[in-house]
């Protein structure tokens, strides 16, 4: 892929993840550096969430595992909003939840479930 | 569940995800403490990996996101296997690992497809 | 120890280390996941910390250094707060937060010492 | 180096590091644990910082990426304000965060970028 | 204390922690650094392991609890036999181990019972 | 860049960094994912190394720095070589080492000085 499809395909994968509001907030990056947000596009979103083999909704399983793994809590918001829009269940990001708690612990897993908690309501 | 339900539920999961040798390795860990195997049973596969609502190939796919962000390689070795036991490809899990490298970074992600490589081998 | 017990020893240590208004708090978490309340109750209080061979003061220095070490600062509030009320003073706390700053580096410690003075203060 | 030494050491580097006010925030580590306030002093300022063989901005480098790599971001602010403070640009931090993206990931990168635009804009 | 009376207090500590044997294979690091084996033992040793207020069996419990939560289990196996020369028993380090379960997950537990287990092998 | 050039100049910043041996190692990965040796080559030899504002001697810096705080310590093997080669020198090398102690503790830091040492008899 040469770079321009890159990062074609980088935009196109998060219209299918995120709402055009969090896309605009994630843009603001570029104010600082726009080498930062093209790795981004290019890189996180055109080179792997573009490719096949895993559908998103498995794509997100992966991203919120490793979220909640490494405590990155502020990314795990806009990535349950993501799950949620390519068709994961409330009830399967909250089994997601639970079965980290035998791998990560119980205080990684309890601050994950409260944040899920906040983003299901803000989808009811 | 009561408590001999809980241990059952939990050696039958086990005996979906791992060969009765790799079972007999974890079960080693019964001379040191019988008090560890019994919560790795009847909790970690007993209340974890028994519940719905997603299934043991999901499962597989957050147990190795965990294990790679986590830096544990010694686990991802035989859940790599496992993860082949329950019917994810080759073809996923070296996908689930391309796309730990945006979540993690590369050394984790090499690391693990080094190893993946080698039980990919095993079981040619 | 069936399900029944495993809760209730759970909910009884809960009470030796929490206020009624942290376990309140922490009940919040049943409106999003019941299960997780349960795993918390039975697995995490009621397998682990009634358990004898430690007192609760000795687990809640494995707790806080754990927490501590993993940068899970929002949980150590509580337990700081719960080492408080299951007998360790002030200077052991103290201690223990200097005696990891060799193993987890000072911006950890740090971070944790700010959170013990705030929590120290409130119980003045 | 004896212990005075080490002490007046460890306040030299600081007052090249940091403002007088962002001095004065760190002690006020002193009134919960004037122990804690010498090793900071003494240890990471006085034994590490006054060191030769690396400059300061060489030693921010090692610091602003531990941080990153870790996820302690309330620290990082402090130095990444340090880091101007002893001579790297703007476009070197911004530098340092972009290579982070390949060894920690991008959510750990994008955290610290963001607050690496607050910081450039106290500073404009 | 001044840099004499630290070090010494240091090389104290490490007797009653560490037979010769061990404390020769540490001192292989001065080849390297002598700085940073003069870290070890003054900061490290001296001004750690040297406080009051602390027990070096309570010691032990912290930096036990440390290294499995960072999953540094090279340093583990050192600890756990110091752990044992400084009065802490099999059933106790079992016990912290069990406890950490539910902080660190299973992973990093079960691998840091691994190797309880043949340290405590070594020492029947 | 388009994908050719992105390719040909991770190529040319790892001939920099690494020797034959070495870079006929990496290109193992290969056998295993052509995508993930892409992905190293173009992304993090392309993307990040071949960008100016840091030397390589910098980004070294940077990167024994992420793989000792995240305890990656194959990658670190590879990585000291690598500094050594763009004119780190060895007593640069040891006092980047020195400075983590303080940032992420002594058991990554003793460990990090263990391999450098290695290291650095190799290249005797």
């Amino acid at each position: 892929m040469d770079t321009n499809k890159r990062y074609e395909a980088g935009i196109n994968a998060m219209e299918e993840l995120f709402s055009q509001d969090v896309r605009n907030g994630m843009a603001g990056i570029k104010d600082i550096s726009p080498d930062l947000w093209n790795m981004i596009v290019s890189f996180g979103f055109g080179d792997l969430y573009s490719r096949n083999t895993l559908s998103h909704a498995q794509r997100e399983i992966i991203t919120l595992t490793s979220l909640i793994t490494q405590g990155a809590f502020d990314q795990l918001r806009v990535h349950l909003q993501a799950a949620l829009n390519v068709g994961l269940t409330k009830e399967e990001i909250i089994e997601i939840i639970l079965h980290c708690t035998g791998y990560v612990g119980f205080p990684k897993a309890v601050h994950a479930m409260g944040i899920a908690g906040e983003v299901f309501k803000e989808n009811e």
